[in-house]
């Protein structure tokens, strides 16, 4: 019978955590790719198994009350585990960035100076529904040779524990401490408050879920908090540009997905170009249901469309996230109102423009200040897997440490190495 | 007559700070470093005046009672003026980062992603007495491309008053805004209290001064803090070793300056060195006055110094930064003591092996959780000027964002840039 609290329980994995942090810090890049094959392996032979726990998570949230559209997202389905399975084995073969050694140059005194790739040590990590999210986080842990703390959702934990026993099995199987990934066993609230305000065993905490969950987690915490609020993304269509291109673009970044946090959610468009990009791109809203929020100029060239739905737009939209089929519409003089728009109203999230100008191009990449800038492409693209980091814990909307997507990299950290020959301080 | 509230005046200079912030994120390098040469010279120019000026903080703090060494840490002699303008230049010398761009390489949908070193946009910097702090806060500022609000101590305020002005006129000499650096007018504490809780005005904080102060900001501020609290550094002296090597490098690493952070605290010696080399380290020590805090198995080769001061070691001498011509000293059994010993009871700062031993020197470095881990090397190397960063703003006992001597880079952050020929997500 287990009579700890809740906060002894937290304290502990916190130690055990961090004594197993030391030992994954030096994991060999071999013993790593060992621990993610063999839980590939696992995902796959397991399957059966994951997916009886998995079902009492689903009779769970049935009894619960739970709609079905939220119901499927906790489902550990075949494809689910396969995609899994597959994220481990692509880590596994990506090369090793920890005790990478970068700009080692000697100095004046002769000591040769440089900065080791070195793991962040301990994080911690908070969130909601999905279960396989257990494995990306646990699987990115052992990649950047950091121990971490899983909080899933109550809703997973049946699922969660399965997966989490797997991970464990692997480290064990790899001669890597199963401390390296532990899962808070508990649907009790106060693991969260205990987890996020232990500094001497976690180094960094990252929340996935809803606005209301990272604002009260980043309020609270006594740690550093890797957060992703809104995602107020703009695609600007400069003038000159490719129209073709500009309407392909603008409307997969608003209609690929309307939820993302990467989906568009204010089109800017220069004034040269309106009268040929508008009603073009309208027809395709339109078309697909997308409400239109428009300014007084821009609406003449949009409500021609059959069936457009046009709004008059508010002071609100242009700094409003809507993860909907809804887009502000905005004409502006050029790439200096554009460029002072995004500044203002976004989210310092994704923007994109969208032009054949190659000053233009370059000032946008320059002057936007936000975590990802695209030239022609759409905002769909910031992701970790399509910028090419392999795997993705989170997105940071902010500026310190990490910004952007966060795979490996954003879990390590820089420390400094000298190498002497007896030198000394004159 | 300004009536204003100190909440009102911090609240308009985050104001300032931010828009000046955009402004100075695009500044062009030549345009930087015209500011900074022009600062240079109005440095040495208006010496004469920054002196009358300097006269009023001295003559208030020989009126307050400081003591004849307090006052002298507030003088801008030449010397230091000299040596602040050489800095400037130094830093106008260097080469820009701001916008590069690393790593930009294609992915498998078309686009290109690449990562952009930008400024993180606004610091506030929270100082006690030395004045010169001024100038090496407002010239790294400049250099990354950051504005920045100054909180100098009291005890500095005309100087620093002055020497604000000098920089002010300096940034508009190169077309830059003034306000892209700011000092805080007033005296009053509550202006600290805001400058650490406006996060739309100001990314990071940096609080340099005694343990106290940066404990309290941490605790209290609402946006990241670059922090340094203690400097409990080792010297480990590994068999084996040279040990004429390690008697010149565990001299100067405890004896050059006793007050620094990156001075040695504890030396840890390996057995099998210990005969021959203590005995001659504690001859020097012995000479210079520094009492050695020993365990029972060191005592008899430390205690044959003339007027050795030895004392035992209690286990609270291993976590204790002495700033003072004071060290413990313990006996190890080898490599994996030494590094067990520095991760538990060191402050992650700053330690150093002094070694033959090629696989020690590997281990020692990749396994030595701190900042800045050294081989054959004096640890009063760690620090900006040392590392080669141009300039130094503060060191990082921390592991989030950066870690050890924090200059122009650890100002900066890197955002994510995309090239697209009209990719969409499929």
């Amino acid at each position: 019978m287990n009579t700890r609290t809740t906060e002894e329980i937290m304290h502990a994995m916190g130690v055990q955590a961090r004594r197993a942090s030391a030992r994954m810090a030096i994991a060999s890049a071999k013993e790593k790719a060992l621990a993610l094959r063999f839980l590939a392996d696992l995902l796959r032979q397991q399957a059966p198994a994951l997916q009886v726990e998995n079902a009492k998570d689903l009779e769970r949230a049935r009894a619960n009350g739970l709609t079905e559209p939220m119901v499927d997202r906790l489902k550990l389905t075949d494809t689910i585990l396969e995609t899994a399975a597959q994220g481990c084995e692509q880590l596994a073969a990506m090369p090793d960035i920890i005790g990478d050694v970068i700009g080692l140059r000697q100095q004046p005194s002769g000591i040769r100076v440089g900065q080791m790739r070195v793991p962040l040590g301990v994080f911690g990590m908070i969130y909601e529904s999905r279960p396989n999210v257990t494995i990306e986080a646990a699987s990115l842990a052992i990649k950047s040779g950091n121990a971490c703390i899983l909080r899933g959702g109550s809703e997973a934990i049946d699922s969660n524990k399965a997966l989490a026993a797997l991970v464990r099995q692997a480290l064990v199987h790899a001669q890597l401490p199963e401390d390296g990934v532990q899962l808070v066993p508990t649907t009790d609230r106060a693991a969260v408050g205990a987890l996020i305000t232990m500094p001497e065993y976690v180094d960094v905490i990252i929340p996935r879920g809803g606005r209301g969950l990272i604002e009260r987690i980043s309020a609270e915490a006594k740690v550093p908090v890797i957060k992703h609020l809104d995602g107020i993304c703009h695609t600007y269509v400069d003038d000159p540009s490719n129209i073709e291109q500009a309407v392909v673009i603008a409307d997969n970044a608003k209609t690929h997905k309307y939820s993302p946090c990467n989906a568009t959610e204010t089109l800017l468009v220069a004034r040269g170009v309106a009268e040929q990009f508008l009603p073009k791109i309208a027809a395709i809203y339109a078309a697909k249901g997308v409400e239109m929020r428009v300014t007084d100029e821009a609406r003449a060239w949009v409500s021609q469309a059959p069936q457009a739905h046009v709004v008059s737009a508010t002071e609100a939209d242009w700094s409003t996230e809507y993860l909907a089929p809804i887009i502000s519409i905005k004409i502006v003089a050029g790439l200096d109102e554009a460029i002072a728009h995004i500044n203002q109203y976004g989210s310092h999230h994704t923007d994109a423009i969208v032009t054949n100008n190659h000053q233009h191009a370059q000032r946008f990449l320059r002057e936007v200040d936000s975590a990802s800038v695209m030239v022609n492409a759409s905002t769909r693209f910031a992701d970790g897997f399509e910028f090419g980091l392999g795997a993705e814990i989170g997105i940071s909307t902010d500026k310190f440490h990490a910004r952007g997507p966060v795979g490996v990299e954003g879990l390590t950290s820089l420390k400094f190495i000298v190498l002497g020959e007896g030198e000394i301080r004159q």
